[in-house]
């Protein structure tokens, strides 16, 4: 199903030459003004052609509501749907690909699973998918602002370098660039003001659980960690027990939260008052300018160029839609705390 | 919500020093019959007490199926319900935990959440919970294998170091035990027999999303990532595309299937014919031998030697529980798929 | 949640004076072809202003279809979405209404439940919105018919009598008008092929509870029943035993299922392969020509002449609805029994 | 699925000759002291073998607690589990019906959809099975009286006679005990308290439909109507709209509640502040002295007298399940309003 949350609930559609992307958001609270200069400044960091670091495609990306906004620009409680229209095919440049099935991307099991795939660029598994994604988690995020929480996710390292000043990511793509390559990045996301037993639940919906099942559902995604990660699995107990200060030390900072943060902010599944912190691993963009073998629907291997347009390093505008993932998860596992809790 | 899957859905239930755990398992396909030397065997696996290496709580272990199940021992298509008694409890051991609450624990978020917690060993958060998933996914791994399917889990790495032989996991504990302390590891996952198109979907229900969703939700675990992991983020795209053979090489295997696994057996959220690989990064046990900061409901630290009984690391009892869990997340996939497609 | 169904989802948006009404068909089997002539032909079913006795509202209500469909019109397996715009408001005739609720209207219980309304004809609650229930059911309906099931749904009954010809409808409706008045109907539905064992689950998702939750959906609907439905209760259990014929009686019929049907096609949840029959009773048109008494914000009653366009029965549109609704339903459970049954 | 509910959700198990039924609820807000003498009182309602009017089975009918429920007696906001052992089984009354399939029951429908049944008193299509929701459903109950919510069920009509005194029921019991015969029944229910747009969503969970779903799920139901019901679709708009009294008249009642309850407590799905009304048409027991045509698995009917404990009339039972279900619908649904609404 093509459905996120539960309490909260983001069904999307569209392939991406098809007539539009959009979405539907359901369980939305009435009465909220949406923050529409955080979608549009959100939907900018996610938009193609927008610098030499990403692909050409020109999208308009402009969303259109079709319900659950009165006129007045309040929301009813209801259904908030949306649709953005493809407008830049150029669906020629995939004609090529009907007999082919690219490496590592989803023609060949999309036709395996459903016996039939739009070959024009990937239906629903494009990327073009995540503007819908967008659009519904700037929503949750004006929503979540409201409540004194923000999300924020940049890339923290490209093809292998840690990110100490911006210059990185252009020397890297740049060099990608020059070699028709690609490279990969992480990603890392810190959420602030969510406060201890405001979200998460104890079993299968984890905090750190649905918000890696978020950022797993991003695109070219190949792994999360949250607080000290990976790092924890080489750590012995004695190094990584989050400490409490003495309620006398600072008397203005809530003394149940505790001043280190290997948990990353969440204990035993529910947020424990720490900033919320995490890390995603983003593949190299599988689509390069260097010839690639593709399986053929003949059986054969055939070596192509493919064209198209691709970002060398897809994990620049993933860095938004991680942000708009955690926003949708969040808001998500607070209105289920919502309902069963008894003084959050 | 207490369960996991929409197609094969488990509902587990019980506190840890309560009457017993157990679940329900709903949507098993009828005319099955269980495959109870699996079961046992896993949970053997699982069981405390067991060995040198972990905790010394002994449990039966022993499930009573109370549902689902006719007297011929065929499934009957109908919910399988299972408990599992609470027998050694010991729970004076936690009285003094009243007032105080363990680092790295559940214990405040859950008081936080609820406004009450079972202080007596965890509540829901203890990793008792897992004999439950334990039970449910040897059911699932059961009928997986008359589908040709097998997962297979082991501790790949242990406080830092790769393991290369078995005898390092005995000398790291052993060195953890003497400090008094507890080291992490990571669990290692190779799932075989999933064939092209049968498990997975291309948005939110990516098999590898779910996968992640599903291990996150084991106690302890910090990290997922599949196929390269995390190196896809410092790799170049040239460097990690999958390829494929020509048909004429090899007669006996699906020339749809490619030679390389960056992909670790998932293309666009769907199994692409390879083996399913993912790692699992465990946490060290919160609970060590040496005294520890727990915060007190007065609002001060206290140092606290912890006692009750613990596996030094939890990542060996661990590998089991990511297996069943594996289990459960692809036959629900499967069984999703089922009813989608045209021609799996 | 605005969403039918389990296995085949629709997900609806839209309020009546908005942008547009839509919806979002996801696990729509892929490889099909859409029966776009039946869409139509339902359409015009439940179309305004198509005969004199219905509301004179004029709305095209021309889908667009904006993914889950190929170039080639085959479905994709993905979400089929679509959307009607809303052309013909009149928002103005409503003015009025801002600070009025009328009696039988979801005005006010809506503006209690989530705050604030659209008093603009009604949002949500509008008749309007079974616009996307139609064309989502019309998809289902096709659908069923490639597996050689029919729905059909009709009114037998109007203002308190049965309708034995056509003409009476007209009588009854002529007369309604005349007084300034409205008449409620009972719609039954009959439908056909689908096979013993098909369809339905034995507890909470009994066919007829299912079919029952779909049609007390409707607007306007008060009740439900399948089989000999509420004469059931009245009846001796000898009356009503449904009995089967001897093999040798008939050979071309399947003996397995029963002469009579006072079962309705379902026994214990499940269809039995006789024909399903059930009938939903419509209140009149709440919305009269006579004065009314409305609540006002002010807390008094006020005598108000309710204008906008309404139909005197309801359920002479309702009948369509009754059979979209009623594919849904039918399709979901044959879905669902798809995969967890073993020989259907 | 074996569920009903979405925010409080109860998952049932257990075939009817097995080793227990049971359930889990999950979504139980914490902090809450269970109404054990309530849920005394209704299982006593319940319970075969009280009266000469039910069957004689005799079931102790116990529940066994295992999760969810401090030491100290109040809910955890965890799942709440509980079983009940099948202790009186006589499964040997059945042995003849393993070749055999009753008329009227789920037997054969059973079969066709699993390939298999427990042939053994009806599986979980065994009206057994409602003593877990009874189970559920008082707990539901006991938290809705803390709100100052109640529901009460009592049987309205039997066998085609108004019941104007409770001696019109023993009567008609007898007698059809004398002709080795049964009867149906019609069950209706008010629930008091609900206040308005505390409860119900606009479109597919309205909550006469959510209502609607819960009743027909019941074993032998065969119709539902709530308000004035089918009456309404023989009445005029002019005779059945809901007046309001004017401000001034009685200044102790909430003068935005209706004078008259057509609506029956319900408008556009949403609760209106009056008491919510509606009736179930129950059935006769289709188990009878008097032989029936049973169909044989070798496609040839059989004239066979069932034996077997049956009460001549489900409905009897049947109000208890009434309003066990009624109160798992209506917690639901005021669960999740109290997620989406501003201000209940």
């Amino acid at each position: 199903m093509n459905s996120f949350g539960h309490y909260l609930r983001l069904t999307t559609f569209g392939e991406s030459h098809g007539a539009a992307m959009g979405g539907v958001l359901d369980g939305f609270p009435s009465g909220e003004r949406p923050d529409f200069a955080l979608m549009k400044e959100m939907l900018a960091r996610r938009r193609p052609g927008r610098s030499p670091l990403v692909t050409s495609r020109r999208e308009s990306d402009e969303p259109e509501f079709l319900s659950g906004i009165s006129p007045e620009g309040l929301t009813l409680g209801t259904p908030i749907a949306f649709i953005v229209r493809n407008r830049d095919h150029r669906s020629a440049d995939y004609d090529a690909m009907r007999d082919l099935y690219r490496p590592n991307h989803a023609d060949l099991t999309t036709e395996a699973r459903y016996g039939l795939r739009d070959h024009r660029g990937g239906g629903r598994a494009s990327a073009r998918e995540t503007v819908s994604w967008v659009i519904g988690g700037a929503l949750a995020a004006g929503w979540l602002r409201t409540r004194g929480i923000t999300a924020e996710a940049r890339l923290t390292r490209i093809g292998g370098v840690e990110i100490l000043e911006d210059s990185i990511i252009d020397s890297i793509i740049a060099e990608a660039r020059r070699n028709c390559d690609s490279v990969g990045g992480v990603v890392s996301c810190v959420i602030k003001g969510v406060r201890l037993g405001e979200a998460g639940s104890p079993v299968f919906d984890k905090l750190h659980a649905s918000l890696g099942r978020a950022m797993l559902s991003i695109n070219g995604v190949h792994g999360f960690e949250y607080g000290a990660g990976f790092a924890m699995a080489d750590a012995r107990g004695s190094q990584v027990a989050d400490t409490y200060r003495s309620l006398s030390s600072d008397e203005t900072r809530d003394a149940r939260i505790p001043v280190t943060n290997f948990s990353g902010g969440i204990q035993g599944g529910i947020s424990n008052g720490n900033d919320i912190c995490f890390r995603v691993a983003f593949k190299p963009t599988p689509t390069i300018g260097l010839p690639l073998d593709c399986l053929g629907r003949d059986g054969e291997a055939h070596r192509v160029e493919l064209r198209g347009r691709h970002d060398p390093c897809i994990a620049i505008r993933g860095a938004v839609v991680v942000e708009a993932m955690a926003a949708l998860a969040i808001a998500d596992a607070i209105l289920e705390s919502g309902i069963h809790s008894r003084e959050v």
